[in-house]
């Protein structure tokens, strides 16, 4: 036990969507505490999670960029995050706090996940939740995500078109996120529910990027990755029905 | 036009689900700028959203306690929100902004629906995402809510037995929220759908008063309002299957 207080502490940081006004004061004071963070990047070129609190760092910092190639096949994707696991390891082993960046929350679908499923066992780890996606591109649209007693499903967009169908179907309100080139599938499937004009588009929310257009806009292969249709069977969400 | 850029700005402000830490900066920012402060309170006693932002307040504010009886019909409180709508429309028709207080996330069951769905139409709204007890929940269980194309679904507690039944069915992850009187019935659905072991329960994450317990401690009444049980039927969530 002695022993054990002498190792690092794994902490998930959640650094909201994107505009760094969306930090919470835990994650600033974790991120600028830490002797070592480590974030998720593109193979080539700057990391979105870092340029988040990049604002905020003291400078000084070990940082580990956790580079994922552009196109991976499973197997590469896990060879970079054991090799990042170990990296990390070592840290927590000689007694350093690694902060691990992680965009919008670390337990939504975050990346966070590929560490903490190799690290959790044998390491410390604490979570700080962040303001998700979901939230944040609800407050961009201006629209409530669910009220009262709505059941609200969040969907990936990925998911095969019967899927998406059948959930939509079975819900009051839904969040599809991911959508990138899955959106003419996600399209698609809203006008045979008669749902799309009860969907509203929103890419990059609260990022300087940030952009709101008509789903009927949007060409085959436009919308990014960072882009989410939030869909309410009943339009005005707080009324009662 | 000239003349509306004189009126106030209401804001609804996510305040996160009870750690004061986990207030964002924005949040924080238009907190302590509003000369009008609004908030959700019982009918004696403190709010809990005031009180998560208390450390922060600089004083001298305008403050509007919306007061709710501990057992209304729908009638009363809606009675309780026109009241207060008027209230604040008073003061963004004199040009003074309001920030309303909402505990985890304004449009994600937040309270603040009842005030937009009133105020929207007729004044400029902003609303500051927040974290919500979602994301606080699995972070304080140290649990991942969803990872890769998973579907996860959110369900308030009071819904009727067979729908609950029927939404868990179809989904990988499930947050029932709310529980409170209702925690025997999600209980009895989990136990019917074998999900019992897979399910994790927690009350006031993020609070002082934040308690993990195994749901077959749990006696019926026990469970307060803000206690939430999250289920993932993969239980080692980031596995890909």
């Amino acid at each position: 036990m002695a022993e054990s207080s002498l190792k690092g502490t794994l902490y998930g940081v959640g650094v909201g969507p994107g505009d760094p006004e969306l930090l919470t004061l835990k994650a600033l004071r974790i991120i600028r505490a830490a002797p070592v963070l480590a974030y998720p990047a593109p193979e080539k070129g700057d990391s979105l999670a870092r340029s988040i609190v990049a604002p905020h760092l003291p400078g000084g910092q070990t940082e580990i960029a956790i580079r994922m190639p552009l196109e991976v096949s499973r197997f590469p994707a896990q060879e970079v995050y054991d090799g990042a696991a170990r990296e990390i390891a070592a840290h927590l082993r000689a007694g350093r706090d690694v902060a691990v960046l992680c965009q919008g929350d670390p337990f939504l679908y975050g990346s966070f996940m590929y560490l903490f499923g190799r690290l959790a066992k044998d390491w410390t780890v604490a979570v700080v939740p962040g303001v998700s996606s979901l939230t944040a591109c609800a407050a961009a649209l201006g629209t409530p995500l669910a009220a009262r007693d709505d059941t609200l499903v969040v969907l990936p967009a990925p998911l095969p078109e019967e899927v998406l169908e059948a959930r939509l179907k079975d819900c009051d309100a839904a969040a599809i996120m991911k959508l990138g080139r899955h959106f003419a599938k996600v399209r698609r499937v809203l006008r045979r529910l008669g749902l799309e004009d009860r969907a509203r588009y929103v890419e990059h929310a609260s990022m300087a990027n940030q952009r709101i257009r008509a789903l009927g806009e949007i060409g085959d292969g436009e919308a990014p990755y960072f882009a989410m249709v939030l869909v309410h069977k009943r339009g005005e969400v707080w009324r009662v029905t």
